[in-house]
Formats: C-alpha cells, sequence, structure tokens
C-alpha cells in the first residue's frame, strides 16, 4: 500500500502527491484507475484555482456517494443518441468529472465537423468546477459554455425555501498566446460553499446573500441555511431554466423530486449540457486575440471604484492562485486532512503526517 | 397617406392600428415594407409584455438611427459562412429584428438538421426584446438562445464608469399545451429603460443598481446614471463574455470602440448570438411538458417570502400582461405619443388625436 508524506507542519501540500493520494482514495473505493485519476485532477485543479469548496474536500462526500452507490464506481456510459452536432451521453451515475470530460471531449469533437457541438449528459454526479471542462474547449481554440442541474438548495425568488439549485455557469474563450479568459459562477448571490465556510468562520454576509431557517432573510452566518439568487428573479430564473433545460428534456427531474421527498429525490444526481463553439471560423483567431488583449487593457484602465485597488478579469484571480499554490503548495485546513486522513484509512490508503 | 386615429383619452391604444402605424412610420424612414413590418411587430410585441423601454418609445431613435445610417434601411444581409450546424449572418447594419428574426429562424433550420443550430449576427443593430426570438425557436418545439452585445453602458465590477453592455440574455423553452417558459434579462440589476424611467419619477432605486455622475454608489433616481451589475463580478463577467463570444468573434468590437472614443465606437451597432436546440430529439415532449407543469406546481407551492403573494415563472408576468393587453389596449404615455406623432408627422405619416 503506498504511503503519501505531506508537509502538515504549515499545512500546504503539493499537488502531484495530493491528486496521486487522491487517486488512490477513489481506486479504494472502487474507481476504476483511469477515471480515480480524472476525479482526482477534476478535484485538485478546483484546489489550485482557489475553489476549495470544490476541491478535495468533496472526498469524503464523493466515498460515501460511491458507498451508497449515487456515484456507480463502473459506470457504463452510453452514447444513446447522435446527430451531426449532438449527443446524448448516458452517464449511467458516473462520477461527474468522468462523464463530464467526456462530455466536452465530445462537444469539441461535433464542433470540429458542424462548427458548434452540444452535449446532454443524462443522469450524472457532482461535476466539481465547470471550469474544469470549459477549459478543454478553450485549450482546442473553441469556445466553451457549461450548465449543471443540482440539488435544490437555493431559494426561488419570492419563496422562503429552497426551490432549484445554486446552478454553476460556465464560459471559457480561447486564448492564444494568453490566458484563457474563464467565468466560472453560481447563480446564488454567494456560493453555498462560501455560506457554509462563512458558518465555519461567523463572518457576516452580505445583505441579500441568505436565509434563516425559518426563511427570513439574514446576515448572520450562524443563521444563515438557505442562499439566495442573485439578482432575485434574474438567478433563480436562469436556474430555473437550466433545470428545465437539462433535466427536464432528458426526463430526469431533479428539483420537483426532492421537494417532494420522492425516493429517486433522496438519490445524488445532476443533468449537465456541455457547448463547444468553433469560433475561427467566423472570424480571425488572431483579431480574436489582439482584440481581447485591447479590450482587457482599456477595461483595466477604467477608473477604480473606492477601495478596489485592480479591476480584474474573469479568472484573473483563479489563474494566480493557480501559479501561486502550484509553486507553494495547496494550503488544507487541519479539519480537512483530518477529514481525508480517516477516509483514506477506511479504504487502506496511507497518508503520513495526519 | 394613411391616418391613424388612437383612443387617447385613456392614453391606450389598440395593438394592431399601433403596429400598423409604427410600421408605416419606418416606411416613411426608408425601410422596405416587409422589414418594417417585422420591426413594428417586435417593438409592439414588447409592449404588450410590458416591456415598454423596448416598445415604441423606440421609434423616434429608431428612425433617428435610420437618418444617420446606423440603421441600414436597404441592408444586403449576406449569410458569409456556413456549415452542418453553424450560420455566420452579416447583418449590414440592418434593423435589429429583421437580421435576428432571420437568425432564428437559420438557428432553427440548422437545429432541425442537425440537432442544434448556432447563428452569429455580425454588425446589427438595436435587437429589441430578445424574447420576440427565442420564442420563435419555442413556438417550433425547440429551446432557444439569445445574447447580445451593445454599447458599454453599465458599470464594470470594480469600475466606477462603464465598461460593459447591459446585455440581454434570453431562454425559452418550448411550451406544448402550456405556455413556453420565457426567461428575458439584462446582466444589470436594473434595466437601463427602468433606470431611464425612475429619473423621471424619482421614486428611489435599490441598494446596488447604479452610479452618480461621479461613479459614486447612489439609490437617488435623480442622480443615477449608470446602472451596476447583477452580483458584481457575475453579471459584469457575463457581459464581458458576452462582448467577447460575439463582438471580438467576428472582429467587429463595440466595448473597446466606445471606450477608446473612435468613429467607429460612435456609431450604434449591435452583435448577437441566436442558438437552437432540437429537444425532442433528447427526451419524450410529452414528458417535458408533464414535468415542466409538475416543477411549476412544486415551486409556487413553496412557503412564500413575506409580502409576497404569489410565486412567478420565467415570463409569467409579461404573458399576463400581453393578454390583458391586447384585451384593454396598450397605455402610452402623453410624452411618447407627442414623440410619436412629432416622428410622424415628419415622415407625412399622420396620428389623429396626438
Amino acid at each position: 500500500m503506498t504511503q503519501y508524506t505531506f508537509a502538515l507542519m504549515d499545512t500546504r501540500v503539493v499537488a502531484g502527491p495530493l491528486r496521486r493520494f487522491t487517486a488512490d482514495v477513489f481506486v479504494g473505493a472502487g474507481l476504476a484507475a483511469a477515471d480515480a485519476a480524472i476525479v482526482a485532477d477534476a478535484l485538485v485543479w478546483a484546489n489550485l484555482r482557489g475553489m476549495d469548496s470544490h476541491g478535495v474536500a468533496r472526498v469524503p462526500g464523493y466515498v460515501e456517494w460511491m458507498r451508497r452507490g449515487d456515484i456507480n464506481v463502473k459506470p457504463h456510459m452510453l452514447v444513446s443518441m447522435e446527430a451531426p452536432a449532438v449527443v446524448l451521453l448516458d452517464a449511467d451515475r458516473a462520477a461527474g468529472p468522468v462523464a463530464m470530460t467526456s462530455a466536452m471531449h465530445h462537444a469539441v469533437r461535433k464542433a470540429g465537423e458542424a462548427g458548434v457541438g452540444l452535449v446532454f449528459v443524462r443522469a450524472t454526479t457532482h461535476t466539481a468546477a465547470l471550469g474544469y471542462y470549459t477549459l478543454i474547449a478553450a485549450r482546442e481554440g473553441m469556445a466553451g459554455l457549461a450548465f449543471a442541474a443540482s440539488t435544490p438548495l437555493m431559494a426561488y425568488h419570492g419563496a422562503r425555501a429552497p426551490g432549484v439549485s445554486t446552478t454553476p455557469i460556465s464560459i471559457a474563450l480561447p486564448g492564444g498566446d494568453r490566458d484563457p479568459l474563464l467565468l466560472d459562477m453560481s447563480t446564488s448571490l454567494i456560493a453555498m460553499g462560501k455560506l457554509v465556510q462563512a458558518r465555519r468562520t461567523g463572518e457576516p454576509l452580505p445583505e441579500g446573500a441568505a436565509l434563516d431557517a425559518e426563511g427570513r432573510p439574514t446576515t448572520d452566518a450562524k443563521q444563515a441555511v438557505t442562499p439566495l439568487p442573485v439578482g432575485g428573479p434574474k438567478g433563480s430564473g436562469l436556474a430555473l431554466m437550466v433545470e428545465c433545460l437539462t433535466s427536464l428534456v432528458l426526463g430526469n427531474p431533479i428539483a420537483a423530486e426532492v421537494l417532494e421527498q420522492t425516493e429517486r429525490g433522496a438519490r445524488h444526481r445532476q443533468n449537465c449540457l456541455a457547448l463547444a463553439i468553433d469560433v475561427g471560423r467566423f472570424g480571425d483567431p488572431q483579431m480574436f486575440d489582439r482584440e481581447a488583449r485591447r479590450l482587457v487593457r482599456v477595461l483595466k484602465a477604467l477608473p477604480r471604484a473606492a477601495g478596489v485597488d485592480e479591476i480584474l478579469m474573469p479568472g484573473e484571480r483563479g489563474r494566480r492562485t493557480f501559479e501561486r499554490r502550484t509553486r507553494e503548495g495547496i494550503p488544507l485546513p487541519a479539519s480537512v486532512v483530518t477529514e481525508l486522513s480517516k477516509v483514506a484509512d477506511a479504504l487502506g490508503v496511507t497518508m503520513l503526517g495526519a
């Protein structure tokens, strides 16, 4: 059995060993080695980008879903419909990163043939950070878009209870010699992960970000349970449309099943959409690069709001964090290390230093 | 010369004559009759739906753009690239509704052939309400999506000056025997049109909706000039990605040209994207209908927030307004009637009762 040692003194770990450790844990939970490597890479990528709520802190949850069978460790993923520009991928409850990576590769292939490629992913599971997949398209010189429909944790506008999912949306654009522009957002004002984090630290939440258990607006992180949609009807409207466009189109509803507390609703599920656009067919990629650099320069030179040091582009903070954490390691809270170590132990993977 | 009489006593006008009057004004400004009918229908549709900021109040502005040549009244629209699932439509500065209607029909045709159809519209002009076009797809049993990039009027997150456009986004889903679900939103917290309206009435704005001329946050409608993005970096990130995905991909940049105050930036322009998805290929349309009705029922039954009488679905308020205004007429403020009458007079179209 492989043993892993992490430099826990400063609670920073190097990405490579963390990735291999994470993959080994998933292999221990029953995943094929190739699939485990994809899931581990997606989670550690999120940590490197600073999205710790979508990183290895998810490992215990994923392992529990594998144990319960919500994540199928031996899925038979199937292209059950294909047309010139589209693919329907029946994911058979595969780990989200396995299904979504396959989906975006199909989308890129279709876009290469037809100009645009659209893939619906039916019955997948937690996708981690969507930017991981839209960047697959961007690295091929294409635009990538992805939506995911998940468990309804966010309030629907006008309601004081959850009704729709926080619904991640990601768009990436090719970078050429620049870095790709990468938008990766939820439709809630603050992400569920940040709400959970704030609950731990007790840091007050912004106005309009959350409801308490009684459904009353609150800025007290300790009382906050339900995130609110960004822009009221806009955020919850987008979330509803994504549930309809994926889950309902694919005949695999999530929100209604959970809200009606059916047996099916008790299982963790997601449905997703991956879209790639072969943007090089519509204009000169070099001109795009030049104009993107120009637009970034112009926006960054705008007069700044009070207290703002720098105007940032979508994905810029994440890229900087990625570079820093690649050099300096990923900071892991002791609680996460303890959890990981416990889960690993139970699967016969030993983490030294924990 | 045709003369039009509107019932001005109660400042309500019937849609049919208003549509014909509006079309006649555009014919007077040089538009072909068929194109004028499309533009008039799109504007009056917005009025019927209650989106008065995108209705006939725009006629004087459109006529002025036609006079200046920003809107080309005799455009040679050209499909300059076509692949199995995509079309590039060079709109030659056509009136937005003419270009976008054509674009969505191309998208629906492509989706019928390939599963998904994507159309980029290069160098079009003000598109009015995007929902008008996404509904074209929904009526064909398809999902419709549309984005538009326009003049940068909205603050980019962190800046105290405009940097990106308020960027409309629309998604429509087929209705079967229900009404289509229709999301039609801007990426600003409140739309520019509502900001202008509030400036007139003096009604206070919500926190975080606008900046004053100095770039300071304000809730005073009289002082508000620059709308703020919904969710800070989320709204302005979406807007930036739409400018890149349309204007920069198509080599027809808008934001940077306006912000750098170039000659090209002084001309009104838009670039758009229309997408249709043949959702019936991915699942049973009858099950979709059934599940959509179920989800709507479940969401409407959620416990309501304080002060909320009813939980509304995307497009529901607009549909009700449409039905009411179809029956009872479209309320037009006297100032709009006066403006319309003035523009009409100058073009040899007479509006009686004004």
